[in-house]
């Protein structure tokens, strides 16, 4: 009781944030708080759930996998007390992004946590550990972070705040235990079938790191820091590894020759199953990446989460950054994509009140939309918005969880001809489904408005809703007789939404 | 009798070849010979099938359509008697890109016709057409080259041989006619509609074809050519026809009040339905691309056809070109896709005659896979081999027919991971299937040997096929223990293979 005025003092300086991890091999919770822009960390829970032992060989998700993940996330929704939901974000990683039935589990996951869960691509998981990494501790060196998880491994070089490259490869230590280990036997074949076969991984991205070059190399999260604390504990006292400890320990773990007969300082009993996967899977990272020596830090993805939490600007300026590039990529015509752009976002000033979508995420994902919406006709002008969906779901944008890029992906295969509504049925929260359809309303107007593809063009009609939640377009007088294209494109998007039982209705003053 | 030596010895010095379109409208049978590197055109057939008509709601098919199909195809097989295959060249436009069906119709055509028949794209359909314009009368000027057909409208700019915009846009005077003149009244309305919505559609080429500009503007097949010529008999007695000469016709027709009352000279009866949907689409292409007048050119589609028939060189060098581009746009490793397709040639010269691979088609369609298996990459890494064969099978390629598309699609999608058995059973012609399924396998040798991305890094295995039909690599002592990585490449391939029923033997010397 005597600290409590203390502590909500404190909160009202700078809030509790809360980053939630659903990693394959554990479930992890971290409280921070921001104290003079460094973040303080105030709690930390974790639990071994092994969610990538839960997938079987059809990729589902079992129901004893399951029940562990949601009694966990029950008590961290204990742990979490209310907090604002924007002070809160949990991700999910490998596993869910490979479960078949990711989307059921998600909805009950997200019932026992009380928030909602992001699943991030594998990419998105390396920008973000980079992220943790890199404001733990700014270096002055240009460094390749590496984090070895359950189901993926992630990579990135960078410098300073600036990853360059991100990469994940689908090698993990749960994964590579049971694929490679599953007799856990501690013999040179299995070593060398775990090691091979990360080589063969890691052939995708070797070329192009020892390219880009990094003169420090640094290792996150449990299983480098457990593999670190182990070499300690054989007698390698420098706080820099290399492949000599890690080779040694390898001899170490044959002599053992059953995982039964595993004892290490420093190792925990839960890490005993997946430290021989682990070691190989680094053991082969270092010698295709020729890496000499690897530090730890101590920071990773939640940090990355939690620093991303402080400052909503810097998330927003990773996925500008990462829509521009995606508009590079595929040869996007900036000059429509703005036009377009600037046009939808006056029709949603106008009504976003009345059809509750004055908030920043509906701003911007139809801004995303609207500049994104002729992605596809780098494959084909003829179902151009099928190919922009089909880009949008298909690629990693930094900064997106895959459940957001599924929502542009929607809303750019709604922008023309029939209104796609049974696909927003693939939208489980109503309130988010009502708001994408408005949306997808939204963004085809402002395309049809901009059809003809010219600066200053875009007919100034006044918008409005009706009490049958109705879109009410009204021109000037004369203005459709002297625009008959205009005119018919409005009819037939009129056709096209009552084909889905939707409604616009067009005046004239 | 008189003739039929002459004819003999005629043929001997230049081979009799054949253009058949199953077009929207209708279908045509063109036999022509080269003469002193002229085509001369020996033989026309054409029947009014109306196929666009056949396609219901669901985009199927009617039974009746199909069996007017069937039946001319009947008559042209007898009419073709048994020329060479490589003498004949049969496409399918619009109506079979569109119908649901159109893979069980296509067998039961190929079998009435007893020649393979390829259905093509809008832009395919678009530069043959031009390709049939330019040869049949040289040009100084830029042109334009407009064909309206029953389904689609083909639009193509070029100087002398070369197309620089090739287009197709989804109206036609079978489907508009249906569309916007369904109750045959020949009123303000009626043509009101039909022409607004051909300028909607126009609206996606427009701005890009006034900035291109062209100096002659040339229509081609019957509804434009009998639009000239209905012009001409109502007084119109220059050689180009304006689009005054348009709109003078368009109130004749009014006047006339109803389809059943239309009586114009040089209007064929068979035309009378759908001249004045063909009309408005003519007079909206006139008035968006501000063509002030249009000459007719006797040659389109089927002569683009007959050209490309006397010179296989040139149908090449349009594929070749076409692959360069769509490389290039996906921003593909072209040192990668030269490396592959290296290999992949040696490998199919080591097998071809045993596998049956020993003919032009087999070859070529390995090499355009291998410089095409890393298209997907620009979509994202993961599942790269997928977004290959989705970007291949939605793209239009210069000079590749739909089915041709596919099977590259099908060999690209086969280049990693599982070997895809049942994507094969697509492929009706059984020996296709068998021939793609033993390309697809040298394909993936061919990336594996490649995996460094290295140049002179291909391992000099011998290939070769042993009686069960199983390929043999055999390595020279020792060299796979020298390249683990290699060695676990081919065992993982092995696996793979086995899984789909396949094997692959690996020897040692």
């Amino acid at each position: 009781m005597a600290e409590q005025p203390e502590k909500n003092i404190d909160e009202q300086v700078a809030p509790t944030i809360a980053a939630i991890d659903l990693g394959s091999n554990s479930f992890h919770l971290t409280l921070a708080r921001l104290q003079h822009n460094n973040l303080q960390i105030i709690g930390r829970l974790k639990e071994k759930i092994r969610l990538a032992e839960g997938l079987d060989e059809q990729h589902m998700l079992s129901e004893q996998a399951q029940q562990r993940a949601l009694d966990c996330l029950k008590q961290f929704r204990h742990r979490l007390h209310g907090l604002p939901q924007q002070q809160v974000r949990a991700v999910g990683t490998y596993t869910l992004r490979k479960a078949k039935n990711a989307r059921q589990f998600l909805q009950l996951a997200q019932q026992a946590l009380g928030y909602p869960i992001e699943v991030i691509s594998g990419t998105e998981e390396a920008r973000l550990i980079y992220e943790g990494v890199a404001h733990f501790q700014l270096s002055k060196h240009k460094q390749l972070v590496i984090d070895i998880g359950g189901g993926s491994t992630e990579f990135a070089i960078g410098e300073a705040f600036e990853p360059v490259l991100l990469d994940s490869l689908q090698m993990g230590c749960v994964s590579y235990s049971q694929k490679y280990f599953s007799d856990k036997h501690l013999n040179d074949e299995n070593f060398e079938r775990a090691i091979t076969a990360s080589q063969l991984e890691l052939l995708s991205i070797q070329d192009l790191y020892l390219r880009e070059g990094w003169s420090l190399t640094i290792g996150t999260s449990g299983t480098i820091e457990s593999i670190v604390e182990i070499c300690h504990g054989i007698g390698f006292k420098s706080n820099t590894i290399t492949l000599d400890c890690l080779l040694t320990l390898k001899q170490q773990l044959l002599a053992m020759k059953h995982f039964d007969a595993i004892v290490l300082d420093g190792l925990a009993e839960n890490r005993r199953e997946i430290l021989p996967a682990g070691l190989a899977i680094l053991i082969a990272i270092f010698q295709t990446l020729k890496i000499s020596s690897i530090e730890t830090s101590p920071a990773a993805l939640r940090e990355g989460m939690l620093y991303e939490l402080t400052g909503i600007e810097k998330i927003f300026d990773i996925k500008e950054r990462a829509i521009k590039g995606l508009l590079n990529k595929h040869h996007v015509d900036m000059d429509q994509a703005r036009r377009v752009n600037q046009t939808a976002l006056v029709l949603w000033q106008k009504v976003a009140r009345h059809w509750q979508l004055d908030d920043d995420q509906s701003r911007l994902i139809l801004s995303w939309a609207a500049r994104c919406h002729e992605l596809g006709l780098n494959i084909n002008f003829s179902k151009q918005q099928k190919h922009g969906e089909y880009i949008l779901k298909n690629t990693d944008i930094n900064g997106f969880s895959l459940q957001q890029q599924q929502q542009l992906a929607l809303l750019v295969r709604s922008f023309r001809r029939k209104f796609p509504l049974h696909r927003f049925d693939t939208i489980d929260n109503k309130q988010d489904k009502q708001r994408l359809i408005r949306l997808a309303r939204l963004l085809r107007l402002a395309v049809l408005f901009n059809h003809r593809r010219r600066d200053f063009d875009s007919p100034d009609a006044d918008i409005s809703i009706d009490d049958q939640d109705t879109l009410v377009l009204t021109f000037s007088k004369g203005y459709l007789e002297q625009h008959k294209l205009l005119a018919a494109d409005l009819q037939q998007e009129q056709y096209f939404l009552n084909k889905a039982g939707l409604n616009l209705v067009i005046n004239s003053e």
